[in-house]
C-alpha cells in the first residue's frame, strides 16, 4: 500500500556556528585533482573556517505540529542516522515528517557536512575510530561482550534482540570519526542553531546528543518546547546547574534493554539519573521511560534502527501529542 | 508568491561501496564521551568500514523525469553544494525537484555523511583543507590571483562576477578536506551505485565530480542516460579510454567565466578538451556550452551558487528535455 504522499514546502540546508581559523607554518604540498589530470602546487597555510554545524531542513507545506523538531545524532554518528534504516525501512525523520513536523537534521561539529579541522592544528588531538567489536559489545549493546565476530554467522547477539544484525555493516558504514576534545565547540553550535528558531524547536537527541540537548535547554529554555533524550551519554552536573530553570520545558528519557551488561552504560547511566532526579526534585515535567520496565525488550542502543523502531516513535509522538506540541491527530 | 508543494514519496540514504579493513597495533586511548561524564577505555584496534560513499535521495510522487538525477559534488565538497545557496536561495537540488526529477546528492567517499579512514593506516597520506586564498583565488576563481585579503572590504572579485560574495564565508563552510589518494576508491562507490539505478539515471557533476561521472558513463553506459559535467576538473584519456562506447550518451559540458585567468584551469581544460574531441571523433552527441560565448559572462566555478544559478540550471534542463530525458513540460 502506497503510502499517501508528503506536501513539502521546502528542502534546504545551512551551516551554523564556527569561525575563521588560520593554518600556519605547513610545508608546500602538491596536490593530483583529478586521475590522469595536472599536478597542482598547494599552499596548504592560510584561513579556513573551523567549528561550523551542518542543519538539514525539511519543511512540510501544512505542518501540523506548533514547532518543528531538530534531530541531533550521537557521537560518531550523522543525521544519516534518523534516515532510512541499515535494513531499508523508513527511520524517524520520515515518522515525524509525516506526523506533520517539520525537521531539522543537524550533522554536529567535526562530523558529516559539517566538515572538520586539522589535527594537532586546530584540534589538539586525533579522532577515534568507530570498531566493529566497540560497536557490537558497548556502545550499541547488540551482543554481551566477547559476543563479537568478524565472521556474521558466529556473532552472538543478545537474547531477543529487535537490531537487524544481518545489516550490522550497513549500520557501521554510517560511522564518523570522532573527537574526545570538541563538546564545547559542539554546544556552541547547537546553542546557535536554536538562537535560529524564533518559534522555539523541540529537541530529539540520541546517545552524545542528550548532553548537547539537555544543556541547550538550560541555556535557552524560552527556545526549548521540550527534551527528548533516546539513551542519553551524559546529562548536566546538578551542582553546577541550575534544573529550576525548566519547569516550563518537558523532559522524556528513553531507554532500551541491556543497560546492565555493558561497561559503559553501567557507567554512564548515574549521571543522567542525577539530572532526572534534580529536574524532578525541582517540579519540572519528566518522564523516565523505561522500555524493559513498560514490557517493551529487546532494544539496543540503536532505538530507532530497532525493528520496533516506528513503535517506539509512536510513543514518543504520543508523548508530545500529550503536551499539545504534535498538533492536530 | 508561495511555491507549489512539492508531493514527495520518500526521503532517504543509503552507503554504497566500502569494505571492513582491519587497523592493527595502535595504542590503546582513553575517551570522553560527554562533558562531566567517565572516562571510558578505548581500543582503538579492530575493523572499520572504509570506502563507502553516502547517498541521500528524494523520490517524487509523480516525477516526470524518465530517471532520476544524481548530483556529484566537486572536490572538497559535499552534497551540501546542491542545496541551499551560500545566500539562502534555493538550489539545485530544489530546481529539478520541482521540475520532476527524482534527486540522489552523494557524499562522495572520504566526505562528509560518507565518513572518512584514518591515515597513514587506511589512506596513505593526510587530506588537503581548503584555504579562503585557494577558494577564492584560484579553484573557485571569484577574484584575480593576488585578490584576496581576509578583511571582506578589500576583497577584489572579478568585475562582473555573479558569485555572492557577501556569503563568502558561508560558502567556505560548506567545505570538508579531501585526500589525493581516493580517486580509485571513489570511482568505484559512483560505479556501484549506478549499479544500483536499473533504470539508469541522469549523471550531473560539478568540479572533481566530473571525471568521475564521464568514466562512470564509460564504465556502464547502458546505465548513464546523459551526462552533465560543470566546470568538471579532469576527463578520461582518450589514449586509454573507447569515447565510441558513449555513442547513446549525450554529454553536455557547461563552462563559467574567467577560466583563462587561473592556473589550476589554464592546466586543467586542455584534458577535458581532448576528451570532448575524441567524443565528437567517435560521432557522440556533445554539447560544449561556454557561457561567456554564449553571452552569459560572470560566473564563477560555483555555477550552482552564483546569482543566476537557476537560469544555468533551466539550460541544463532545456538541454535535457530536448533529448526526451526531463519529461512533459
Amino acid at each position: 500500500m502506497a503510502a499517501t504522499p508528503l506536501l513539502v514546502r521546502d528542502i534546504g540546508s545551512f551551516h551554523v556556528g564556527g569561525r575563521i581559523a588560520a593554518l600556519t607554518g605547513l610545508p608546500l604540498r602538491e596536490r593530483l585533482s583529478s586521475s590522469g589530470g595536472p599536478v597542482h602546487p598547494i599552499d596548504p597555510n592560510g584561513d579556513i573556517v573551523a567549528g561550523q554545524m551542518y542543519v538539514q531542513y525539511v519543511q512540510l507545506a501544512e505542518p501540523k505540529a506548533p514547532a518543528p523538531l531538530l534531530m541531533w545524532h550521537g557521537g560518531g554518528m550523522t543525521g544519516a542516522n534518523w534516515e532510512t534504516t541499515p535494513d531499508g525501512r523508513p527511520g524517524w525523520q520520515m515518522f515525524f515528517l509525516r506526523a506533520g513536523f517539520d525537521t531539522y537534521v543537524s550533522d554536529a561539529v567535526e562530523r558529516g557536512r559539517a566538515g572538520w579541522a586539522p589535527f594537532p592544528q586546530i584540534y589538539p588531538e586525533a579522532p577515534y575510530f568507530r570498531t566493529a567489536k566497540e560497536a557490537w559489545e558497548e556502545t550499541f549493546r547488540f551482543g554481551p561482550p566477547g559476543s563479537w565476530h568478524p565472521d556474521p554467522a558466529q556473532r552472538r547477539p543478545h537474547d531477543g534482540l529487535r537490531f537487524p544484525v544481518g545489516c550490522f555493516e550497513a549500520f557501521l558504514a554510517q560511522s564518523v570519526p570522532r573527537w574526545g576534545c570538541n563538546n564545547d565547540l559542539t554546544q556552541r553550535a547547537y546553542d546557535a542553531l536554536l538562537q535560529r528558531m524564533p518559534s522555539g524547536a523541540i529537541v530529539l537527541t540520541h546517545s552524545q546528543g542528550g548532553n548537547f540537548g539537555l544543556t541547550a535547554a538550560l541555556n535557552a529554555p524560552e527556545r526549548v518546547r521540550a527534551v527528548v533524550s533516546l539513551d542519553p551519554s551524559g546529562a548536566p552536573d546538578p551542582e553546577a546547574r541550575d534544573a529550576g530553570l525548566l519547569r516550563d520545558v518537558p523532559h522524556l528519557f528513553v531507554w532500551g534493554d541491556f543497560l546492565d551488561r555493558h561497561r559503559f552504560w553501567i557507567n554512564t547511566r548515574p549521571g543522567v539519573q542525577r539530572w532526572r532526579d534534580a529536574l524532578s526534585d525541582a517540579g519540572c515535567d519528566v518522564t523516565w521511560l523505561d522500555l524493559p520496565a513498560a514490557g517493551i525488550r529487546g532494544n539496543s542502543h540503536a532505538l530507532m534502527a530497532d525493528d520496533n523502531s516506528d513503535a517506539i516513535a509512536a510513543l514518543v509522538l504520543q508523548w508530545l501529542a500529550e503536551r499539545h506540541l504534535a498538533g492536530a491527530a
